[in-house]
């Protein structure tokens, strides 16, 4: 891919999409960060994500949303986070549309046609929202719903968490995870046995890098 | 289509939706409706949609949406309405896919998977947003967003504005349209001259029935 003029990325605060904001910085000319505050009980992320705004200077909007029912592990601390069964506790049904549908509200605004995510098939916990299928799906509905030619980027996509490292590695930017939240309880330093802590904490030891945040 | 057993009818308060719901109350068992406060200037439409709903004696949720920049006619009265060019300076671009999400995690919530709407492409005034292409899109995004099947019923799809009257006059239930609100400029009586209001007059009159509400 040549080098593209401009970007929106949603960035959480969290490894993935830091990930991805490198990746970004590398491939676009310019680009802005768009995050939510949606009720999620790790909203620690937040402050995260205008940390690393900030450290890699980039405009960041933050958009308030009060569209998902208090059904979840995610949107209600009192329902326990549990990834046992297929569908784990922590799915916020919608939430990855409604966040895409929002960037590219944001993006038609500002004249931006190309919107990265940090979605991940290869460890998608269950989430609907993180595959392939349905990524492709609302780059068209998007594309429709506007008369405008969208592109949803997703680097990581197809790679382990391990790969994710390396790659932040190769980019020179794993300084940046020193800025990130992964853990779901919204800890810090984090709990390290929640199931997104534990998946973190896997990537790096497989990658054979050593992580720049503190566990309890 | 047999008599389904639940649905969800994304009321507005406007002509349509109304038509759409006496549609929905003849084919459904049991129908709920939501609406948005999303910053509209004809925001006198969600006291029409609260009238309809305690008339027809559903349940009404109404769903505060704070994603859409002021900068077309819809969300900014310092705009002005006009529907010369090919898109109206009312669109209010991705709304209706916002529309379409916050229903469906509403509907997940509750159980229902049928969606009712009352977008019409024989006189979408350009809008991207009310063609077919555009809903059955969003129908396969938010079922795969939701791993949970979808379906958008749009009654009023291929009507023109004197069908849908016709169809209303049909289902016995003109009486509703006293409570409806079109006038994109949020004035009653209505101004009788924004596009809206030519839109509904039109159609009342090729329909050869009288309409309700009053005009100034």
């Amino acid at each position: 891919m040549g080098k593209q003029k401009k970007g929106l990325i949603l960035l959480s605060g969290g490894q993935d999409s830091t990930t991805c904001l490198a990746w970004a910085l590398q491939n676009f000319e310019e680009i802005e960060a768009i995050c939510f505050d949606y009720g999620q009980r790790h909203s620690i992320e937040l402050e995260c994500a205008a940390k690393i705004a900030k450290f890699t200077k980039i405009p960041l909007t933050t958009i308030k949303l009060d569209l998902f029912p208090k059904e979840n592990a995610l949107t209600n601390s009192e329902i326990a986070i549990e990834h046992t069964d297929k569908l784990p506790t922590t799915f916020v049904p919608g939430r990855n549309l409604v966040f895409l549908n929002a960037a590219a509200i944001h993006a038609y605004s500002k004249g931006i046609t190309d919107i990265i995510t940090g979605v991940c098939q290869t460890d998608y916990s269950g989430y609907p929202d993180c595959r392939d299928e349905f990524i492709k799906s609302a780059e068209q509905t998007l594309s429709l719903a506007m008369d405008r030619q969208f592109k949803i980027h997703t680097p990581l996509l197809w790679l382990t968490k391990a790969e994710t490292v390396k790659m932040m590695s190769e980019l020179n930017a794993l300084q940046l995870y020193e800025f990130t939240h992964t853990c779901y309880n919204g800890t810090r330093p984090a709990c390290g046995t929640c199931p997104s802590c534990e998946l973190r904490l896997k990537g790096f030891k497989e990658a054979g890098i050593k992580d720049l945040i503190t566990y309890k």
